[in-house]
């Protein structure tokens, strides 16, 4: 099983300060949305994003990568074999779980507002079954829950090694950031096995599709 | 090299039969956009779709599902590296050509509107470099444009092999399907390598990651 943890991901509600700024409530309103359950998008509230976090406007508001992320492990070989799960920890130490039977709406609103529901509700279910789940959790507890023979970082400041010289057929945790910039705001001192799997940056859809499909390859699925 | 060709693609403006019809009307009013020069988009046209092409509503009008694979092939290793080029053929026998340097526009909503600018104006351009470009071509001319060693038609009624035991480091072109639904539209029979990579139904961007990911493997990139 190769169990992948999207940390500190940058995906979240509008943060209080932001609550009352009037470009987020003209688009709460056109939406007809309560501005506290959006959830923070800098496609479309950058502007305000700056106003408020200054120094954090490109990397905070971010769900169009996780959308583009889980759009890819979901719909995977490995996924589709029950070999991959997928967790996203989130910048405010929540953690979505989800499960191998979910796939995301192909329209990108239609993930917003799924998604937006999760946060509400904690959790989704579909005819009894659940498809998300959300608690409390900081990154290391939630990598303590889950049974795994090795746990392996992806930094750019890692051993520079090629997936298929680390990808090997065990009970593997690989933990890829939820951000396009900057480093972990959690502690990952824990985890001694480091690597960087290319010389310039990768989105962090790229960077879990090298891992799912050099994991199918050490299974032998491909 | 490694030739990526999607072809008969769901990715057209909106037909002459739908261009009077009410609820695209409100749409490109809604948008500002003339009817002519918006795409066709089931998401938000399915009823539409349904009532002028019955049997095609679960087929026609998919830019979505293109975007999801371009988003993936634009990023990944390959590419950076200059070893990949994909091509876009329509179920209109129109041919986008993609540069290795352009990258997807993060929001769903301005990939339509940059797509929807390359059929109005055939070629876009970035501080004098083409970005993209389109012409009318066949399947099988555009094929026969491009030098390369082996062509490899993907389909679900083709010898089932793993991915791994088909692409070599060579000058390959591979054709997946650019639809959701059904089987091609173009002829194909010119192409003798047929494979299928897994007993059920996988996403074209899936598909498409499988074979970026084990030709990286191939030349060693991974």
């Amino acid at each position: 099983m190769l169990h992948l943890v999207i940390a500190d991901a940058e995906l979240e509600t509008i943060p209080e300060e932001m609550q009352a700024d009037p470009a987020i409530r003209r688009f709460a309103k056109k939406r007809n949305k309560r501005v506290d359950r959006m959830i923070l998008d800098s496609n479309y509230m950058h502007t305000s994003i700056d106003r408020y976090f200054p120094n954090e406007s490109k990397r905070r508001g971010r769900p169009d990568i996780i959308y583009l992320l889980l759009e890819m492990t979901q719909e995977s070989i490995l996924n589709h074999k029950n070999q991959l799960r997928t967790y996203v920890h989130t910048r405010n130490n929540q953690v979505i779980r989800i499960s191998p039977i979910t796939r995301m709406p192909k329209s990108y609103n239609r993930f917003i507002g799924l998604f937006e529901d999760l946060f509400e509700k904690r959790i989704i279910t579909n005819n009894g079954k659940e498809l998300l789940s959300m608690e409390e959790s900081s990154l290391g507890d939630l990598i303590n829950s889950i049974r795994r023979d090795r746990t392996i970082l992806l930094h750019p400041k890692g051993e520079m090694r090629k997936p298929s010289e680390f990808i090997s057929n065990a009970n593997i945790l690989i933990v890829i950031g939820g951000f396009s910039e900057g480093d972990f705001i959690s502690d990952t001192s824990f985890i001694n096995e480091r690597y960087a799997i290319f010389d310039q940056e990768l989105t962090i859809w790229s960077v879990a599709n090298e891992m799912v499909a050099n994991y199918e390859r050490a299974v032998g699925l491909t």
